[in-house]
C-alpha cells in the first residue's frame, strides 16, 4: 500500500529555505509529513514544517541522522553532504533525486563534461587545478579572452563566477579547481524545467525567460511564455528531456539556456531540484513545480504543464543601503492590482540583493503582465525599518 | 506601520480544521505568524500552524488567554465562545469579524429576524422556545406541513435540522429552541462568497451551484460558474453584498439560496467565514477565498475574483461502513487525470460521510469538467485499512 494513501509519509527535505517552504505548501495539501533539516531553525521553511530538525546540509552527521527519520529524502539545494546520503542509500532510503546526479551537478566541471559527452551543447571549456594554471595558460595563448571561469564546487546565486574579458581583468580570478569557458554573445537567457519520474514519464514546463539585474547578477524579471520561435523552444524541450532522461533522474531538472547570437541554443548549467524559474507556475499552470517535485519523487504520474495564464516574476530583492529588520514598502498598494500574487520567504532581516521574496503577476496578456509588473517594481521595496 | 509589512503580525485562528489549514497555507505566502486553538493537537491545521495552542473555542478562559496571545483575531467556525471574545474586544482586540456578527449567526432564529429586517428575502418562519411549543402549533393548525425545523443554535453539516413532511414524521422534531419555517420547494441552491474590508470596499466570488448526497446530507459536487440566468446572477451577487453590508462586517460571508420553483432567490442561511462552497477558488479564482479573508481582515485592497477556470469540486467523504486510520484507494489513478486538484486535511481516521478532503477540477469547460468529475468519483475512495 502507497504510504502517501494512508496520511502516513514521511517526506525529508534538506534545508529550509524559500524552495523548501514552497514545496511544504504543496505537500501539506497531500498530508505529506515534513522534516525539514536547517542550520538556522528561523529559515523559511521552519514554521510550516511538520518537524523542524536544526543541522547543517554539509555536515555527515547532520545529515545521516536526518535521513534516518524519514521514508523518502529530498533537497532543495545543491550543497548536500554526498558521503552521508550514498550510506543512507547503501542502507536502503529512498533519495530523490540520486545522490549520483547530486554529485554530478555540485561539480560544474563534471556537470559540463557530462554535457559534453551526452550531445548537450554547451560553451566550449578547459578544466583547472588552480588560478596559477590560468595565469599559465593565459601566457601560453591557450586561453582567449573574453572568458568565464567558474568554481567547479560551491557557487550559488552568481557567486563563484568571474567574467574576464581581458588581460586587464585577471585580478578578478578566484582560487580554487575552476572551469573556463568562452563567453558567449548572449541573445536570450531562458530556463525549463523537466520533470521525471521512476517510471521514466517526462514532462516539460513552458520555457521562461529572464532578465537579469546586473548590478546584482540575480534574475530580476522572468516572463512566460518566452519569445522563442515555435522550433528553438521545440529544441529546447528537446534538450531539457534529453538531459533528465541521460541522467537517468526522477525529480526536477531545471536547464538554464542561453541563446546565442547565431540563435543557437547552448545550456549554461542545470539544478536538479525546484527552481527560481518556476515560482510563477504556482499560479499560472495547471501543476506548480513543487507539486510536480513531489509527483516525480513519489512516482506518481506528472501533472499536466499547460500555460493557464501568461505571467510576469520578480525576485523581490533588498534594496542596497539596507540591513535589517524587514520592512516591505508598497506591499497594500501591490495588492490593489489585479492579478498581484505576493510570496514573501519569511526573512526577518533585508540585506542588499537578498531574494526576500517573489511576486507573480498573472494577466491575459503579457503586455498587460509586464505593465503591471512595472507598477509592482516602482511600488514594493524591500528595506528595514532600522537602519 | 502596518505589522503585516514587517513580517511580524500575529494572526490567531480560532480552530483548526480544514478551513484553518487553508487559510494559514495562504498566510504562509505573506508570512503571517499563525496561532490556531484548537482542542484536539491532531487537527488538520496543527502541523502548519506556527504556533499551536489546545484548547476549546466553547471555554471562556481558553478564547481568552489565546487572544491575548496575538495581534488580530479571526475565527473559522461559528461556535466560539462570544462572551470571551467581547471581553478581549473590550480590552482593545482587533477581532475581524465582530462578535456581534458571530452572535447573530450563531442563533439561526435571529439570524432569520435579521434577513427579515433587512429586507433579505428568506423562508417565511416562527420561532419557537421548545418542541412542545411546535405540537400546540401543530394542533392549532399554526403549522402547515410540509416544513423544516432548525435549531437555533449548534447546528453545522446538516445536523439540527429536521424536515417534517406531514403529521407522522412529528417524532423527528429535535428538542430545544427552534424555528420552523415553510419548506421550499427547491429548483436549485445556490451559493456566493461576499468578502468586505473596513473601508467598505464589496467584492463577490462567481456563485457556484451545489449538488446533494443525500445520504449524507452534505454537498457532493459544487459547481462553477453555476446556471443562474445573468439577471438572477446579479441579483443574488446584489443581496450578499447588501447582507454583508447590512451587518457591517468585515471578512467573508458566505450566503447560500434556495432558487424556489418560481425562479425566486431565497435567502437560506449564511456563515461569516471562509467556507466549502469556496474551495475551488484555490485554483479557479484569480484570488482564493483564503487569500481574500486574509485581505479582508486586514483592510487592504480586495483582490480580483475573476474566474479563471470552470470548476467542479467533490468533496471527499468517508466511505459508509468504514472507520478507522484512513486509507484513501485511487489517489495516484486520479491524479494521472489533467486538472485534477486533490486536497487531503489531515484527518487520520475515517468514518461514515466524515469530510476528509475536496477535489477541484479544473477544466476548459464545465462540460469536460463533470466528465472528469465523474470519473474521480468512481475512483477515489476514503476507506480504512483497518476495518
Amino acid at each position: 500500500m502507497e504510504k502517501i494513501a494512508t496520511s502516513n509519509l514521511k517526506l525529508g527535505i534538506i534545508c529550509g529555505g524559500q524552495l523548501g517552504k514552497m514545496l511544504i505548501q504543496e505537500a501539506s495539501k497531500w498530508d505529506i509529513i515534513t522534516y525539514t533539516l536547517d542550520a538556522d531553525e528561523n529559515c523559511p521553511a521552519a514554521g510550516i514544517s511538520s518537524v523542524f530538525v536544526k543541522g547543517s546540509n554539509f555536515d555527515y552527521d547532520a545529515v545521516y541522522n536526518f535521513g534516518k527519520l524519514v521514508d523518502i529524502l529530498t533537497f532543495e539545494i545543491e550543497h548536500v553532504n554526498v558521503e552521508a546520503l550514498k550510506k543512507l542509500k547503501s542502507e536502503g532510503l529512498n533519495i530523490v533525486p540520486d545522490p549520483h546526479v547530486l554529485e554530478l551537478i555540485q561539480d560544474k566541471g563534471l556537470q559540463k563534461c557530462f554535457y559534453r559527452d551526452n550531445g548537450i551543447p554547451t560553451a566550449s571549456f578547459d578544466l583547472f587545478g588552480c588560478k596559477k594554471d590560468i595565469f599559465n595558460a593565459i601566457n601560453e595563448n591557450r586561453v582567449k579572452f573574453p572568458f568565464v571561469q567558474k568554481l567547479r564546487k560551491g557557487g550559488f546565486d552568481g557567486r563563484g563566477v568571474a567574467v574576464i574579458n581581458n588581460l586587464g581583468e585577471v585580478d578578478k580570478l578566484l582560487e580554487g579547481p575552476s572551469l573556463i569557458e568562452e563567453k558567449v554573445v548572449i541573445e536570450k537567457e531562458i530556463a525549463i524545467i523537466a520533470a521525471r519520474n521512476q517510471k521514466g514519464e517526462t514532462k516539460c514546463f513552458p520555457a521562461v525567460e529572464m532578465v537579469f539585474n546586473e548590478h546584482a547578477n540575480l534574475v530580476e524579471r522572468l516572463v512566460c511564455p518566452s519569445s522563442l520561435t515555435p522550433e528553438l523552444n521545440s529544441e529546447a524541450e528537446a534538450l531539457a528531456s534529453k538531459l533528465i532522461e541521460s541522467l537517468d533522474m526522477a525529480g526536477l531538472l531545471a536547464v538554464e539556456f542561453f541563446v546565442d547570437v547565431n540563435g543557437q541554443l547552448i545550456v549554461n548549467e542545470s539544478a536538479p531540484r525546484p527552481h527560481n524559474s518556476g515560482h510563477h507556475t504556482i499560479e499560472s499552470v495547471t501543476t506548480s513545480q513543487y507539486e510536480q517535485h513531489i509527483r516525480a519523487i513519489l512516482n506518481l504520474p506528472l501533472g499536466s504543464t499547460s500555460l493557464i495564464s501568461p505571467s510576469v516574476l520578480i525576485n523581490l530583492l533588498g534594496e542596497p543601503f539596507f540591513d535589517g529588520p524587514v520592512f516591505y514598502e508598497g506591499f497594500s498598494e501591490c495588492l490593489a492590482i489585479d492579478g498581484v500574487k505576493i510570496h514573501l520567504y519569511g526573512k526577518k532581516i533585508a540585506r542588499p540583493y537578498r531574494k526576500m521574496g517573489h511576486v507573480t503577476v498573472i494577466s491575459q496578456s503579457l503586455e498587460s503582465a509586464n505593465k503591471k509588473a512595472d507598477k509592482v517594481m516602482s511600488l514594493l521595496k524591500v528595506k528595514s525599518w532600522k537602519n
